[in-house]
């Protein structure tokens, strides 16, 4: 039997949504072990938009759910719709937007508050003790949803790792080819662009990572 | 010696830009043979913008150059000043994008024209006889900008090979996993989605085409 993986976006671009490289990598990497995808995303106005030639705000609005439809090439679930019964996993890409849509941990660090779909999202895959696996920046949602000493990793940055723990999680330093485990709410982290230098690295971590979860 | 390769952008997003996952698939390949990556993209308006969520279009105009960063990460450049001097490859990933913004043929058909930095960059390598390379639709523009009997693949579907005839190339059915190769004008070309099921299919094909192009 296939597994049936869900995939949280953010948005579509490594400024305001979801880093691009790293959400197709987590898909080709289900699609290469033969898991069936289901994209979802929060029906949301983005926190910022972007331009992402020039590192500076845009001035239009622009919805989560709509930009996560260019990584889904269309098919994309609003999140609020997601049931924890359909699903043997769920998966968070990293990028800004995972800090900024999904929670508000780039504007307020360890205050951050978590998206209510993503909060119960997290909440009822934890009620059925299903694995759930965050790339990159994200698993400071699952340190602010979570807490309660979840372990996990966001690479090797200090401040970062401070935040994290400061919100109640464990923070475990890791490599981007390697992925941290925590067996007991069963979450996987893998520090993706928060330490890799090329897509390779975030290949090598992201397989791993997604064989072990799917096991 | 690592390999430089250009990697030729036409926004974010299947429907009015490059398609995300040939983008990522054909990044992912060339760093994991080693290759230095330089994004360019036309610095146009769109020709449409599509909300990919719903399959309309959206009354915002958007550059072709600054969506096509939201792929590169904040690093591409203007087509204009491509210098085929500088590069050892060049590659179009498919989309919409490739067929509405680096020429008109999802418009036009046969009759397409081609952007003029887009002919420029495809002239400048046919001189130095380098390896460029097509996926999925984008073959369109080699067919349109090279003619004379250059060997190409779009797949299999009979209309689009008979208007690639139309234009003077020569269309050779290939499967999603598989690429065609023109020695005489080194153009390198494989289906992807236009017969992939699946990002694992793309993979297969793309992996082939790189290693033979740069090898």
């Amino acid at each position: 039997m296939s597994k049936n993986v869900a995939v949280v976006l953010a948005g579509c671009g490594v400024f305001d949504g979801s880093e691009i490289h790293e959400a197709v990598i987590t898909i080709l990497n289900l699609h290469k072990i033969g898991a069936n995808i289901t994209f979802f995303a929060p029906n949301v106005v983005q926190a910022d938009v972007v331009n992402h030639l020039e590192g500076k705000p845009d001035s239009n609005a622009r919805n989560v759910l709509v930009e996560s439809a260019r990584i889904a090439r269309g098919s994309v679930l609003d999140l609020a719709d997601f049931s924890a019964d359909d699903f043997d996993a769920i998966v968070f890409p990293g990028g800004f937007g995972a800090a900024k849509n999904l929670c508000t941990f780039a504007f307020d660090g360890a205050n951050c508050s978590v998206n209510i779909d993503v909060q119960k999202a997290i909440s009822a895959m934890l009620m059925q003790n299903k694995p759930m696996g965050f790339l990159c920046i994200a698993p400071v949602i699952a340190a602010k949803a979570i807490g309660d000493g979840v372990k996990l990793t966001i690479g090797t940055d200090s401040a970062t790792a401070s935040a994290v723990e400061a919100m109640g999680a464990k923070h475990i330093d890791c490599s981007a080819d390697d992925f941290v485990v925590d067996e007991k709410f069963k979450v996987y982290s893998t520090p993706a662009y928060m330490l890799a230098s090329n897509t390779a690295e975030i290949d090598l971590g992201v397989s791993k990572m997604l064989a072990s979860m799917l096991k």
